[in-house]
């Protein structure tokens, strides 16, 4: 059966849905390069404005998925589990769930990103790490998974091919801010990791993609109701992404503040332990990891078994034998900026909510992320936050330390943090870390 | 200045206006081919959802314009005047309109389309009276205007070019039905032809882009502002599209009904003459054309005008003139269909409102149009009308014949007439030929 390409726009154009058999010719004749760029670059307009229902989103998710080739862990004979986030500052999550769930003996089989726009990727934190190897072949990615659980791997050409050209067309013309575009993409390439459960981190606030709660809510649904049509099963988190997550912002310096997590170490500074909330976001998504696995019973006994494999060393122990496996690596060896500059509070008062996206921003313009593919990184790079939404401050206290290899970046860095993380007189409301759990 | 693309395409996504400069340079870019297609349809199909205000579209035109080259026929001295219209079935008014104007020695230097989808083309009609030329050269049809008062021909390579890059664009992702789009592409090319006056037929109805007078009477406005933010003077008629305009629709067949026209015949049968709506629609289109060159007072004196220099013959001789010049060619010499047959009515009672759309898309089966580009017309082919909406038949009685060069393609056709005209037991409103006025 074949279709006419503008037959179909035209009924999304209008509002309609297509059939399940019109979403996998498109993109099928897409990724055979029937359906031309600009023909589908239009199609992606009309889904930015009309929408595509849960039928279609799941089909358009599946076609994806079958574009390119998938893993087959089933012979593993046991829950393969992978965590996604949608992207914030300082989101280092992964680098402690994935030790956590194999020292649980659960396989976490992950493809992860590199950074692009304001929000960071583990792949690059992980490579500012001396020796760090991300590019695996499949075999040797699966060999990891098979005997050490946990590996991560950046992502092959033969993994939706389908995605990898929507995506890069839908950079260019507007179009990358569609629910059901973000969904499919997502999905994808999580289906394509023959997961038996995945745990979202969907995250909202002024660094999100998602501004509000009920947005990211709304992403959540759509993400679990598509993973669970492909017959997948999703929890998802929505967490609060109105201020960078933890200590640090960037690349080698978030994978220092989880290895000291992972150690058992604090960071106590006036009055709060600025490791709290990665280590507490770690642990809460590692726990719904462990739940999916069918490693407890409730989320309360996830909670005791991700605690106590943490607290024991054991997910330590995980982490060391990645860093051996994808390397040798040495994490002795983290690079440190040669240039660093403190913000300090022009006034007295109490600090109000974050720019996160600017601040997201400052930490591309200091080397951390990239503003176009290709880009090359500063692995040392970043900002150290020394305050807190809500934290009462003196004029002239130190807000942030932000450091970069090349000096004059932080000069126009400076007046992006200076706006985004403001001291005024209101009291503003501190949101939960976890607002709300679909589960 | 140079602009982002995707950031011009986002900010129309948002519903934004783009500036003066952006859209300057936006149509530049794209015919130099500096913007992808794929950026150009993403964008068109963020105006078909958020549209283009005023100014905007103004600017889009005299960009559209600027791509190529325009005429100027300054130095006639006198005033240039066209008509143009927004397509209909057995719509041949320019082949009356344009001899009326010469006859008042009003330049009329006609650039024509020819046919695509379920309308006709000028030039495909006037392609039907053997010998006759429309593919001038510049040089020779600015010499035929000037010395004739009147000419026609086909659509250069340098005009344009920015539309007839984007027209083929917006045919093959579904937005060609965009206002702004549609207004920028007509006006482009009519103000091209350094006109002083332009009378518009923008057709309403069954058969016509906009199937409501209202809607038809936003298109007539958007036009004519276009129009005059450019310097240019239109008057716009809404006329009837709910049947074929006159006896005949097809090629060959519409030269002869103006030609018939021209000389003075009339073709009474059943109480009407069914000649009497193209002589009407023709009649005031030019002297709304008269009107805008200056050649009378107001409205009344215009149609006066017109219809001295119809009835004196004067139009007639200017007719010859023109198939003399841009041939030589025989008009004695149309082609007949070899193939024809009679849809008969299948019970007694009245024509209901007909699907004009099908009529003209029957047109096209027989061969009178083109699917696609590039397809092969039949200039002998058409449809024969013997009923209007209101008419009481009876069982049996002739509604239309229709013929071909290929016999084939009357049974394709009968089934697609059939459902077109249907008679019934109601008694349907007539609506007036000339239903608005934008003067």
């Amino acid at each position: 059966m074949s279709y006419v390409p503008s037959q179909l726009i035209q009924k999304k154009k209008r509002g309609l849905a297509l059939t399940t058999d019109e979403i996998r010719w498109l993109v099928n004749a897409y990724t055979a390069g029937v359906v031309p760029d600009y023909q589908m670059s239009a199609w992606a307009m009309a889904v930015w404005f009309k929408g595509m229902n849960d039928d279609e989103i799941a089909v358009f998710t599946d076609a994806m998925l079958k574009s390119g080739s998938r893993f087959d862990f089933s012979k593993l004979g046991g829950p393969r589990i992978d965590k996604h986030s949608t992207g914030g500052i300082g989101d280092k999550t992964s680098i402690i769930v994935g030790p956590i769930l194999a020292a649980a003996k659960v396989y976490a089989p992950m493809i992860a990103g590199r950074g692009l726009g304001h929000t960071g990727g583990t792949l690059d934190k992980l490579e500012a790490i001396p020796g760090f190897r991300v590019a695996l072949a499949r075999a040797e990615f699966e060999k990891h998974v098979a005997e050490n659980y946990f590996s991560i791997m950046s992502q092959t050409e033969d993994i939706c091919p389908a995605d990898k050209k929507l995506y890069a067309l839908r950079d260019v013309t507007s179009t990358v801010d569609s629910l059901p575009l973000i969904c499919g993409s997502i999905m994808s390439k999580k289906l394509a990791e023959d997961l038996t459960g995945l745990v979202l981190d969907v995250k909202f606030g002024s660094g999100a993609l998602m501004k509000s709660v009920n947005d990211a809510m709304k992403l959540a649904q759509l993400l679990k109701t598509t993973g669970e049509k492909n017959g997948l099963r999703v929890i998802a988190l929505i967490t609060n992404m109105n201020e960078p997550l933890g200590r640090f912002s960037g690349n080698a310096v978030e994978v220092h503040e989880c290895y000291e997590i992972m150690q058992g170490k604090t960071l106590l500074e006036n009055g709060h332990d600025f490791y709290a909330s990665t280590r507490e976001l770690s642990l809460e998504l590692a726990a719904c990891g462990l739940l999916l696995a069918g490693r407890a019973d409730d989320i309360a006994g996830a909670r005791a078994h991700a605690h106590e494999l943490f607290n024991s060393g054991a997910a330590l122990r995980e982490f060391e034998k990645l860093l051996a496996y994808q390397g040798p690596s040495d994490i002795s060896k983290l690079p440190h900026a040669k240039f660093s500059r403190v913000l300090k509070a022009a006034r007295s008062g109490t600090v109000q909510p974050m720019d996160s996206e600017v601040i997201g921003m400052s930490c591309v313009e200091l080397g951390v992320g990239r503003k176009v593919v290709g880009d090359k990184i500063d692995p040392a790079a970043g900002i150290e936050m020394f305050v807190r939404i809500g934290d009462n401050v003196k004029a002239g206290q130190p807000l942030c330390r932000y450091f970069s290899s090349v000096e004059s970046k932080l000069d126009s860095t400076e007046k992006m943090l200076a706006a985004a993380i403001a001291v005024g007189d209101g009291a503003p409301e501190r949101l939960p870390l976890v607002a709300k759990v679909l589960s």
